[in-house]
């Protein structure tokens, strides 16, 4: 079972925000205090935060998140502020509503979706798995943050059921491909950062000017079928072993809350490109776990990760893409140096040669239908302590022939 | 320059729609009958078009699209009547407005965008071009319509100018990377089609379903910066060599508009899995020309292209990925059997080692600043003549570096 306690993360210097709704009521935005959602429009009607009432009443946190950091510095220092205010805590506790009563809905209305592949450790896995006799990395991979769009439209909020996707798969020793329900599904534990502020087409983000552009931070399982993925992906990459469903927290962690967990970006050999380079290039103290089937079966770092998310935000955007609020960017997997650090059961099976053992005396490979997925994690937070990460869970569904 | 008369295929039989203002009025839905276009809602509300007037009173099309293929047909059949009949000629006069008097604007809020490797032709030539000693086609190519996901925020109006992207490029021969504005600016003659409803994330769109969901084609031309695209796309597929920008036709041309141009589909050897397979599998009979600075480079066929429009959405949603209104996909470049019948500049010039010559003597291997490319297209219309797809059109400005 989990090694985390589930609700002291979520103090007064963590409140992530989020969707909810009650039943008969439309969902609007909210923040979550231990095991409450705060119904933020309702506060800042009777609390003095008029600046956010409209954004706050909306059904996704776009329009809040399209109102720019300094604008989400003031929210947080208001909100704080209030909580923290015991003349107003009637008014508070009016507002708040047990998260047992309320239905959590996806947080962001996506626009543009990529996946990155920033962790080194995770792509020299799979480079090691692939190709045994080759380099692991890739020529690219140290000189820029491969990535590529997925779908949006299947990103979907925690707790929503994940239908076994079918397709074509072709192992190498088979003449023909077949079609059927993928065999070899799997999970990839990443961060999605959900970006905010439109820039105009044509122009660029730099390093030191992308945290401008980072909302904040959700746990992000980007299901995977490998045996659909490896034989669709030469040569435009990877889709439909990907696109049935992406899964995103309820729980938007804002990145003003992980100020303690920034940590040094790992050192960067050979050096990037001048547009790579830049002050503000961090990494994240974020400890990942991935429980399957009540088994907590690996430990993923993100401080590890290769490229920042600011360098990922300047490659993005460095040919001229612009941005739109809503863009949401992963990390790709995230795996580090040990074998119980692994972010993906390709590599902790290292291809399905080494089963894992669950806590039942069980064994996986890859998931069965049936298998629940969680992905939970802390950080540092800003008052001494450590923060939670708001959980992603998913269950696997059979697939519908 | 052009071989294609200019207005006379824009008459009753096609009526494309689109998305106009003039100057200080919000942009609304149109019809474009000859050089005017038709102002829907405001017509709608004269002459009993009462079931559309909302739909049409946006400033995108995809509340009209969302409403599904029996009010596509049933506006379709209402207009064409309306514009028919006599009596109401002063009704319909007063709604017509002078394409030079108005702006044309982006048809639809783009959901997701995947584009698509239908074209065999097409593939077979860049895998000569780039795998000179192996096969041409990668083994999956006949079993599958290859496809990936592009960024749908970049996706701009036909007119749009196109900034010269920068990024990374590495030529094999070359020790490192540099950075720099892109040497090797392509175009890619497709055809995008826009879908509409919504469909339930895990159910699947059958091939013999899929045209309930198509409800138009535009001439799409997917820029692409080859030698960007060339050193990031292993092993993940193209990323920013081509989400710099895509240009979209202002006009939307209905499916029912194109009924007189579906031809049978060519003959699929190996038969595809069940899946692909189906009796609503159609080639459209649309000739396509590409001109580059005035000189019409290439007539490239649609009719030849490997997958049907309905076998792509049936391989697209074959693993539960949903459909959303907006959603658009397109062919891939379209490439016939003849060397004047390319799609690309990369094929047209063999990698640029066999330039074009254009009208004004000058040479051409790749896209130079100022350059203006313009794609064009008539099809068999149902009146016994021909119409026309809306052009698309951009031009190259600078990079920005």
């Amino acid at each position: 079972m989990t090694t985390l306690p589930t609700t002291e993360l979520f103090g007064l210097d963590n409140l992530p925000y989020g969707i909810a709704s009650k039943p008969g009521h439309a969902p609007h935005v909210v923040a979550r205090l231990r095991d409450h959602a705060i119904d933020l429009a309702g506060l800042a009607a009777d609390a003095g935060g008029d600046a956010w009432i409209d954004a706050w009443s909306q059904s996704t946190l776009n329009s809040f998140v399209a109102q720019g950091r300094p604008s989400w510095r003031a929210a947080r220092a208001w909100l704080r502020d209030t909580l923290r205010d015991e003349s107003r805590a009637e008014v508070v506790a009016a507002r708040l509503h047990p998260l047992t009563e309320v239905t959590l809905h996806l947080p962001i209305a996506v626009a543009d979706y990529v996946d990155f592949y920033a962790s080194e450790q995770h792509a020299t896995n799979v480079g090691r798995i692939f190709r045994p006799d080759g380099a692991a990395l890739t020529p690219n991979w140290k000189h820029l943050p491969i990535g590529y769009h997925g779908r949006a439209g299947t990103v979907v909020v925690s707790g929503t059921d994940i239908v076994r996707p079918c397709g074509q798969r072709k192992a190498p020793t088979d003449a023909e491909p077949t079609f059927g329900p993928s065999i070899r599904l799997d999970i990839e534990a990443e961060l999605g950062f959900v970006v905010g502020g439109d820039t105009a087409i044509g122009t660029r983000v730099g390093v030191d000017e992308a945290a401008d552009h980072l909302f904040g931070v959700g746990l992000f399982n980007d299901w995977s079928a490998r045996d659909i993925q490896a034989w669709e992906y030469v040569p435009l990459g990877p889709f439909l072993g990907k696109s049935f469903a992406s899964s995103l927290a309820a729980w938007i962690t804002p990145m003003d809350a992980l100020s303690a967990a920034r940590t040094a970006a790992p050192q960067q050999d050979p050096q990037p490109l001048p547009y790579l380079r830049g002050e503000d290039r961090f990494g994240l103290d974020i400890d990942i776990e991935v429980e399957l089937g009540g088994t907590v079966i690996s430990r993923p770092p993100y401080s590890t990760t290769y490229w920042s998310p600011t360098q990922m935000l300047a490659h993005l955007t460095v040919n001229g893409a612009c941005l739109r609020t809503g863009d949401l960017f992963a990390s790709g997997t995230v795996s580090g140096t040990e074998a119980d650090q692994r972010g993906s059961l390709l590599e902790l099976t290292w291809s399905g040669k080494e089963p894992l053992q669950l806590a039942d005396g069980s064994t996986r490979s890859f998931l069965e239908d049936g298998d629940v997925v969680t992905l939970r994690a802390t950080a540092p937070g800003t008052d001494g302590g450590r923060i939670g990460l708001g959980e992603v869970t998913g269950r696997i569904l059979p697939a519908r022939t």
